[in-house]
């Protein structure tokens, strides 16, 4: 086997532990927000729980990562994808956090009295993990073009967040003992903002690798 | 000049742009609590120019991580550290995002009528800010002690940030007139929480790097 050949199936090995990491981490988000609709307190427990794997395979693929640059000493593309593959995991990592994070405010909203899921946070829930699997998959196909679609997404995400706050902040003025789950939607939602962020960071970091040049812009109004 | 010599003193070059980078980031952290302090909106707009002075850095600190990588093909604990930098390049710019973020809350504040600013908040930011150049010196000295005392600090950041939940909450139920400014407060120290989270990540990775051995533990409930 060639030596450029074998650095070939290492980066693709490289490629699909990311994936599986991005799996893990998408899959969290999902059960955090059906943990929330159903009030369902066992689902919470269990994307708490998943966090240890998405930790541990942040540090598997970056053990990876550093023994291709070690051994292989790639250059060129091949280098920016193995260095960017590592900024991806750890974007990755907080994309676990957050859905933690998600998972200990379901804990709280259930010690108070039901409180209505705004149609909002589910679809921003739906747009933030798709933000996320598109960004990934720009990735791996170095798709720029997608890479820039994903991007353009963030602005509707910014809009959805602040019909929420607005939305809430009805419902509790209207009412003070909404107060308490009312802010707890808002955490929940301002989660959700930072994992579409975590997205279109992925995003704009394949933009760069594949055209070389950034597209960064300011941070988004979001926690 | 002996190419390990050479090699020795890009890695000190690369050191120095991660601690601009690192002052930058902390500058921003603390103009943004001060606007909020001060209720100045120049300040906050102060704040929210410099994101492009973070990006730029990060730019600058990846191109020279990844030319090390290709021309001088470090080993072993050079190579660590030289992605290790990177990574850490990455959380230094989400912590100037959380600077803009506190920034654009301020705006917000500044359309409602004053609001007490509570001194959890001036010194959650105090001991965000110092968390995070401690880290940052833990990973420029190689010092596993220092990174595992800002790991330790986290706590700390957790119980103000509770506290502050629970004395806005106890505000808003008094006068529904405070929930929108009491919201944002809210707000502002989930962005400072989250910045303390970032120190606490780059210091669990200085352990990494030092000892060998990974301390990351879960999510802690912040936004």
């Amino acid at each position: 086997m060639t030596g450029q050949r074998h650095l070939h199936e290492e980066v693709e090995r490289l490629q699909s532990r990311l994936l599986g990491m991005a799996g893990i981490a998408e899959e969290m988000v999902r059960l955090a927000v059906e943990a929330l609709q159903q009030r369902d307190a066992a689902a919470a427990e269990r994307v708490i729980d998943r966090d240890e794997a998405v930790d541990a395979a942040e540090m598997e693929i970056d053990d990876l990562a550093i023994s291709l640059l070690a051994l292989q000493q790639p250059m060129a593309r091949d280098l920016r994808f193995i260095t960017m593959a590592m900024k991806i995991s750890n974007d990755l990592e907080r994309v676990g956090d957050h859905a933690v994070n998600i998972a200990e405010e379901v804990k709280f909203i259930l010690e108070s009295p039901p409180f209505p899921v705004l149609p909002e946070i589910d679809e921003m829930s739906r747009v933030a993990t798709g933000m996320l699997a598109d960004a990934l998959d720009s990735f791996v196909r170095l798709d720029s073009r997608l890479a820039r679609a994903v991007c353009q997404r963030d602005d509707g995400v910014d809009e959805l967040r602040d019909n929420i706050f607005r939305v809430l902040l009805t419902h509790m003025m209207e009412d003070p003992r909404r107060i308490s789950g009312g802010m707890d939607m808002v955490l929940v939602s301002r989660n959700l903002e930072r994992i579409a962020d975590l997205a279109t960071n992925v995003a704009e970091d394949v933009v760069f690798l594949v055209e070389g040049r950034s597209i960064k812009h300011g941070a988004s109004a979001s926690v």
